[in-house]
């Protein structure tokens, strides 16, 4: 299968380069910039030196059309809707990583992205990727799901489906490293600013809610809200989410660990770890894993879910491959075999 | 006055020679280490070349009394106990920073500790120095706050004083920097583990839980516990506490902001920022602030309380000395006049 | 003695302001800012909340002149030379932390900055402040030395003016913290980029090249040129130093230091480190300190010196202000007893 | 082929897996630790959950031979040459990635390792693996060079065997991360130690000088001696290389360059950058390339040779894997198309 990306120079179109140059059954065949001027990519990205011999293009819808069969949008929230538009219109398969496409209800895209929503239409039409929860797509538009949502979907899915938690209890402290942030220069990524720091950001306003809810509401609709918090920790990648809910039965650690664990295991990229056992961070970093643990304390009766996953991979890149794998109808784990990188 | 520092090596005596060092009235007549044998301090800190011309000394109490008028002991939990024996039958003023003597209840120090407690006479005999909520200390032994519990207090005294919370809904989600763990080796603190990498110890165990609830009882009995988690952030110095909580009541933004700002404007170390602003780590590094902001969230009713604090200055060196003053009867700024280090 | 600050918002200004704040001499009585338009110090530097009650001011030469006995200048090279005109031509005291004043070739001047120089009048006149070099300043124009040149002047100083070295030998490796480049938004101090990286920029065209040339021949007309080289560290602040240059003699590693031993012993910012012992760079943050230690090979016969130095203390705020010191015919210590913060 | 990992739980036993793991001609067979006594590998590695299903065995040099075709000793110097022992004896194939096979005189292994060596035959017999210097091994026994060593002898190779520089003016300032130093604790390996802080360890002694002077002397036998020293840069991963040297003819920028680019334009994993630009240490992580830049300085006739790799890989596994492909007979590309993991 051939295909383009756009958005190639920022954090996530890199990782889509360096994923997809080594999956068995893709070529890249096309490169583009929105931003950028150059045509030599390596100006930009001298790692890939000798690795990708693809000048960076233009985008030319019509072009990228004639020769791919698929195109990755890598393009921030606000751009995709436009770049999208010529490629809708033609139903040509698309994989979106931006928020702009993921959110059922224009309203909810208005309110919380502070900007006017891709038609209602198409927000109907696109099917929300979340890769290890389905095995075909709906649609020929695939919206990648955002870094946060899928750690934060990923922790409750167990809690939530079993109905093993009050409904209203779910507190999720979540953190990022800068990556997260995006290449776009601002005194907050400088790194005199957020090295040896961490601020909490975007308090209460996280766009990333609405996409969680309407998740966790196709799962159990009496979910009223969550409480979603996000920080920058001084880590170039990865995202570490502490999630707190209260159960709502009697339990034991080794009961919620056993769901847990029943829950993931035919999931080859969620690793519930051994009983008594949180990851750390670094463990997945480079991969498409997501880990997890979980406690319970007796006392308060609260249940504390520890996940981990890389944001460029499992929450962007390398969850936009796996729905790739799932379009194509190839086996999910195709290209993903990605060790992480340790230490 | 003259006082000993016994522990000078570890990071807390460390930084309680950087502000003795400058305090007005203090000087620093003797230095110990239960562990190290040289005689020479700057063989160990470089840094305090030509800056404190004094002898590494071996521990003799004795001698100690005969020339100062108070130590310090910067030793680690568990050893202080032992070294202070000598210094608690003498009735000499004793600034402990180690969890020895905090607890009341000598089967809580077994538990959370596991280890054999001080005799119980001397746990109800000494004083926890909360240094922001006392000015003249009960006892001449006194345990200076653990840097988790500090930072705890202080987010939550407003809502457990002012009762706004419902009693059994806090979350503690708090992070520390590698200095918080000491100087001890271990592959958890090795740069190549902890270096771009977080990670979430002492699940449900953390020994500040037992020390943060008996103060919280204190303020209201009816408090039954709180989730308390503690996760390592690559960074040096500083503690970053989420703390989450319920309201009880009808709350606005702005009714929550002004609380905290009565409630803490006349206390110097504590500074709630702006409305609507929330502190980084950054901003109190080198200093004996812990800042302070919050938010309510309308949908949730969550209040979300952010709280900064340097772990060796306000919650070890620093609050020690602020004891120091409330104990001498000085203000309770004296010599603690240190500008945050930025960047 | 009063002050005010021009450029307080950027690192050097900030440092300045811990400094002198207290300095027991000094009071700062405005600080401006030739970029920023809030009349909140604190917006831009929460850390300073409650710590420096002075609103952030335009810039109104004749105001300052009117209120205050010296001027610090902490404003970007090519800003300098223009704000600091009307307060040369009334004669009023300045300190100047840019590089606008250092050079006495206007053509020199305009060739490393590559921008049009001061009046080659002024340039004669301005007083090159290597503090630890003089004792009172030949003109009310003080250039403070760069960051760079402060170090490696201090680490040349006893191998030229002993004459120890073969002239044309002299290699100097420079690596500096991101503080060193700069509040300036770029991609090349975006954390993602800065973070577990390395870089050598300028590659022979740093310009403090040429002040330190400048300096060197001042101590010996025969050095005909330098090869220097400097790169980008990942961390906040902190230059450390290592310089090469061949012995044109018998020598040995005990007379070696013993010469940079007794060259430095009166001067109490410089610390020679003991022998065979060479500094880390945390041993000085925080301090206006410059650490360091010598080797010889004798297979090679090179020496080696290492030096560390806080590039905004000693190579910026601290520097100035024991330029103050020797302005004002003070001890050149006065208000610069900081303790390194360690760790 | 089928091969055997002893020292596995080392950071380059650690890389040897994730390389070997995706080697389309190699089977792990399996994993061996001469310290670790777990049979779960995961258990210090969860980062390989699921992903090397072998358990960790005791070192059995017979069951080893049986099985394996080949083994990799990724022990410390010091335990290869005796973990060594019986493989040598029955000439069975052995790449080893410690100091202890790499230099042919016995005397020197003693004086820079201080330690006995490997018997002198055997020292003898071994073949120093340079990777992209030769095409066959001439032995059983391979030697992998040391990191420092193979990015200080690719940075000098063309100017060594082009005779373009004074042989005694070269001056090696080489930085390395904290993976470079081993998993052993040590207080100089403490997150607290080393983040924030720079130090030059080994003055004079670094124990790859031999190796090096060993190899530059087969190019070039008048060689005298070179200037070379190591310091600690806080990155988990890379070692940056700025090499010093005096032209000894007339020379430009651009001729330089060309003399670096003609030279490895055959060889895949050295980059020699475009003309102007130096590497930076993040485009080579994860990969095992080596990436050069080059300048002329006419002023004072250095050329400085700027160079960038990944200890682990390009230092460690991954040219051991270059090495199993020349021994095997292999395109020494064969499962190193490693794209360097950005940001």
């Amino acid at each position: 299968m051939k295909v383009s990306i756009i958005g190639v120079t920022g954090y996530s179109g890199i990782e889509l380069v360096r994923i997809l140059s080594r999956h068995p059954n893709v070529e890249i065949c096309s490169i583009h910039s929105h931003s950028q001027k150059t045509t030599e990519l390596s100006d930009y990205l001298p790692h890939l030196n000798y690795l990708l011999d693809l000048p960076l293009e233009a985008i030319d819808a019509e072009k990228i059309m004639d020769q791919a069969d698929l195109v990755f949008l890598a393009t921030p929230s606000g751009i995709s809707k436009k770049v999208a538009q010529t490629f809708i219109k033609a139903d040509f398969p698309i994989i979106d990583l931006s928020g702009d496409f993921r959110l059922k209800a224009a309203d909810q895209y208005e309110k919380w992205y502070k900007n006017s929503s891709a038609p209602l239409e198409t927000l109907q039409k696109a099917h929300y990727g979340l890769a290890d929860f389905y095995a075909k797509p709906a649609s020929k538009l695939i919206a990648n799901p955002g870094c946060y949502a899928t750690g934060t979907l990923l922790s409750l899915a167990p809690l939530i489906q079993r109905r093993m938690i009050e409904k209203d209890s779910v507190i999720v402290d979540a953190k990022s490293g800068l990556s997260g942030a995006g290449k776009k220069l601002s005194s907050s990524t400088h790194f005199v600013t957020s090295n040896e720091n961490m601020t909490l950001y975007k308090m209460n306003s996280h766009q990333h809610i609405p996409e969680i809810m309407q998740q966790l509401q196709k799962w159990d609709e009496e979910i009223p809200a969550i409480q979603f918090s996000t920080s920058l920790i001084p880590v170039t990648r990865g995202i570490f989410i502490t999630t707190y809910a209260k159960s709502n039965e009697h339990l034991t650690q080794s009961q919620l660990w056993q769901t847990y664990q029943n829950f993931y295991q035919e999931k080859p990229f969620v690793r519930v770890q051994k009983q008594g056992i949180y990851p750390d961070l670094r463990q997945v970093i480079g991969s498409n894993f997501c880990d997890i643990g979980v406690a319970y304390n007796e006392v308060t009766k609260i249940i504390t879910v520890v996940t981990v996953l890389d944001n460029l991979v499992k929450g962007a890149a390398g969850q936009a491959v796996q729905n790739l794998n799932h379009f194509a109808g190839w086996s999910e784990e195709t290209g993903l075999d990605l060790v992480p990188i340790y230490p």
